[in-house]
């Protein structure tokens, strides 16, 4: 392990995605992580970084100039990452995702992963770090069950849930979470690029998205679980009913959400709840980690997708209109920025949680 | 009363606003109905209806022919809506519809109203002609009440809950809905014009619709009541609640419903029951009435508004994607087209039911 | 040939595409072609139609009944072509519609395309039926030219100068257009399903549409040339600059253009020269012919895509804001549907003049 | 006049609408003016800035801290702002503009206005830092003219003619503009709030901003002008003409300009003349200016609105596809950020020239 000041060289799977051009604009600066080897599909193989996404760089401004010489690898080229990498950020795609990043896991590297593949393998956490940074104590239970020595893989959930797990986290703590109806209208850059073609959603809603909903429905339930033995046990003490839409915007992932405690909790004690919510970002100022997890607006018609989606570096979930529900007991409005929290921010938050306990 | 097939003649109060525009757009060419006769405000009147919405006629294509000469009446004209009209639309501001409607009812015209002053009202019915026509009975039993002659008043509800209620409806009847959550989508155009201004919601959604979550809670209550006596008893037996936003589509509100019952129906059940929901529209072949009061799409990805908003001449309920709940029973996506069933064409139907049941 | 109130039997080739589907949609109900025969790609090859096109149906409205059932063919099923139709539609990929359009006209097939393959071929009509119809007189000479019997080749342009070309032709042919600077600003449907992705245009608007500024400026052209010989020769009379952008609008290609003429006419002029406007489409009362080839608007703000492209069955020219152009002498603004006029309607009416004119 | 390192205390006229809030965004934290004053309509006045923008807040994130509790004043309250400025920000409607901008000048207060009141008025210089800060000597021969002491008037032109007017600058200095056709399509944020009805422009085009054309056309005469006497004469030696369309993107107008020199340049010349063009704002690094007051981006479908406007802070013009033009000599994209460079931050710009050369 390095000097906890040494910055950590960080490689990223699937560099030429819209997941891994994310991760190489947000990490532009970084002070702890400093890119240092991309790998994609053969076809980019061999060409500097800026060659490889020419004319499908998807990011606003340029391709950040520390990384536009980097020579893209091949996946499997593990001696390459071994020598250049300290641990890598995978936005492989799902198919190939599951045998490659545990060849990585099993050659040393750690896996800070994006892809969908190990969210539901038991031995494998899936992290929000504010909710419950105490899975990453499966790590070394993972190890040791796997014959994995240095590596290991991480995960962050599905970015369709962002908007409301980390609301729902703390009020499950205090109050016992019993049911949730969600109703999500999700942007457009959710799906990647080329992604909903422009005819499908121009000026219409989708009310499909394949796969969402199952897991809107099951995440939850691992994130709010607990380690038993050699793995995480999911929490079943409560149920989400999920319905995911399409909507015309660019980012920002929003969530209407009715829900029912064990005990209904006061409108002063979820805000309270939601205003004093913190974790280990927080505690520790992380680079990433929102001032304030949870951002409660008082504003009657907010949050907005396109205003409040960027509010602290969109890594702060914005919660407004709580409101009594005449079915459940209360009902809110949730919103986080799919792009950054949700996806590529997330991971990055989750890395340097990693740091700061010492795992990479 | 007119002979049967003589056509009747119809004002239209607040004729140069919006929901006016679409009374007088959609009623070019109607079998039974001719618009004679225009109110608006004293800044239009004395000018023909072509003069008066120069430069904010909203629909599309030009105004229609018969009724661009049309001179424009004050709403205080009394007379001259006795002697030219046999009934009249109202899309009157709330603020002044209270007084006026019933004035117009006291002189002896019959008014069909969309806007909201009435809707609570104990003795005017709120009507979906397919899901309560018997609440036409209230008729008699208001003029008894208000000693009105041959005027009365008659509602439409909310364009938010068309979407939800026929398809709700047909399973009250049978399997006693007991608890809703329905989270909805509404169509720009359902605030009118200017309404929405484009800054506000272009790439974005707004999550609030003032007074929309209550009146969609309400409303449905009313629909289902029944008479007792001098007024319409709400159906308090099921319990709503709705979370309402704005998202950027030109026409149709979509909603997605959770529902359950005090018996759980069978997929095959529902499906039947929305297959075979008809009502007087149907069975009298009405000229505005859809084919099918409820459309069931099969494709997973349906309903969509700007795909499935004009079914049937804009007037079916288009509903899609039924499955189960793990927290309510079922759930679906619904849709109705806002301005056209949810607004004038909805009106419309109700006054062609009135005029075959020999109201008007 | 057949008598002339026969119906004509019509196979669409590329039937699962955009276009292919927007003919099929056109088609249902026309009184002179029955759609009898569908080719697409050997994927869908043996299926009905209804199957081929399942979950990629974007037309509104569900597949035509009268198609549903039809069987898929090869493009090399030549024999089955031969005996189920009089003539076909071409919607197929550039890339291999010269090969095959040219093996169905020499297999005594009429082919009226959409391809861009042949546009620039010196012996094939390129027509606006309204602009050029004396153009198909280059139908004989190129049967001759190719030793081909029945069969033949005409074209349609390119969709994007259907907005300004027949107003600028009416001019040129009174007094003779020099130049003409133009700026479009076109539709979302013009590049196809699932054309451009919606994270490329949403909220955006993106300066270049490849190819589409080259055929801009030298298809009007042909359409403005004359028969010499054994080919058409173009008029290089005048010149052409065009800008062409994507706009996020779902249909409508709309124009801004800057013109001179040899001798300036007068707005009166110009005016009564786009009333007078039309061809042998009105003058035979052609099935889809619009009753005004061009229509002036005179609001100040239209022609605006959303509001005006379905006018006269999408089918007319729209045109505005004519005015003086202190650079050239006039400019003004111009509007065509693209998927109808620009595309599968206009091959429609090229056809209706074909079988007017006993081609076909 | 202050020490040039003291901050500057500056006012805001017409500080609750749009223009205004934009400069108070822009303003928080700016190195050398501090926001001390709040003019606004006598509704907003008494109240702190916070109460009097709430609910009407367009920028994103919140109102910043420094301001929140400063009062709102009204425009007459002169005897306050001669207290708390040492100079003034004007975004007044235009209709009380004059008046105003001059008392305040007259009353020794310089203002920088938006307001399109004085941007006509031959002693009144309108100002392009870039371009012609020569012209700022107008404000001691304004002074003069006007028998004012320390106050004054500069303007900044109409945020339409950004995109171009400084690609053109540099042009026409080394090769004599003769004549440009430019269309230009425009962000709704150019109209302000609630401005453009969602309902007109969502999938929509409007081919008209009244009045736009018609700067478009003069103002760059003014600002390529040269002082001569007591004023500044028009730059009549060439000639633009404009077609001005508003389009469903936030922030950022874009234009596709056409144009011909004396003397053709070459395309060497010109990308030459666009890198190496710069003004005081680079020379001095104003704390505003861009690194590159023109960025030509060689990808070939660029700039784009959505993805280009924030470049270097949202102050640079980007341009691309410079090309061969068939009727004129070349043409070219350009695109501003019309919120930023084309109002407040071009007015900020404006004044930190102003306080560079000492004039405040």
């Amino acid at each position: 392990m390095k000097n906890s000041h040494e910055k950590r060289r960080v490689g990223i799977l699937g560099a030429t995605g819209m997941v891994g051009q994310q991760y190489i604009s947000l990490l532009e600066g970084h002070p702890w992580f400093t890119v240092t080897h991309m790998v994609a599909s053969p076809s980019s193989a061999g060409k500097t970084y800026a060659e490889a996404v020419e004319g499908r760089w998807h990011m606003n401004g340029s391709v950040p100039k520390d990384v536009q010489k980097l020579v893209v690898h091949t996946v499997d080229d593990l001696k390459a990452v071994a020598k250049n990498c300290d641990f890598v950020f995978s936005a492989l795609d799902s198919d190939i995702a599951k045998e490659w990043e545990e060849k990585y896991a099993a050659a040393g590297i750690p896996v800070v992963s994006n892809a969908s593949t190990h969210r539901m393998t038991p031995d494998v956490p899936m992290i929000i770090p504010e909710v419950n940074p105490e899975h990453l104590e499966m790590i070394t239970i993972q190890q040791k069950n796997r014959g994995w020595d240095k590596g290991f893989i991480v995960v962050k959930p599905n970015c369709s849930i962002q908007s409301y797990v980390a609301p729902l986290a703390t009020l499950h703590k205090k109050f016992k979470i019993k049911s949730v109806v969600v109703t999500t209208m999700q942007a457009i850059s959710g799906a990647g690029h080329p992604g909903v073609a422009s005819l499908d959603i121009l000026e219409n809603v989708v009310p499909l998205i394949k796969g969402e909903e199952e897991k809107s429905e099951l995440e939850p339930r691992k994130i709010f679980g607990s380690i038993k033995g050699d793995k995480i046990v999911h929490d079943e003490s409560f149920t989400i009913s999920a319905h995911c839409n399409r909507v015309p915007t660019i980012d920002g992932h929003m969530a209407c959400v009715s829900f029912s405690c064990e005990k209904k909790p006061t409108e002063k004690e979820i805000l309270a709840a939601w205003k004093d919510f913190k974790g280990p970002p927080q505690e520790l100022s992380l680079p990433f980690a929102p001032v304030q997890a949870i951002t409660y607006l008082t504003e009657p018609n907010r949050p907005q997708p396109r205003i409040d989606r960027n509010r602290d570096k969109g890594m702060t979930v914005t919660v407004g209109r709580l409101r009594e529900d005449p079915v459940f007991q209360w009902k809110f409005v949730g919103l986080s920025h799919n792009t950054i929290r949700g996806a590529a921010g997330g991971g990055i938050l989750i890395a340097e949680l990693l740091k700061a306990k010492s795992y990479v």
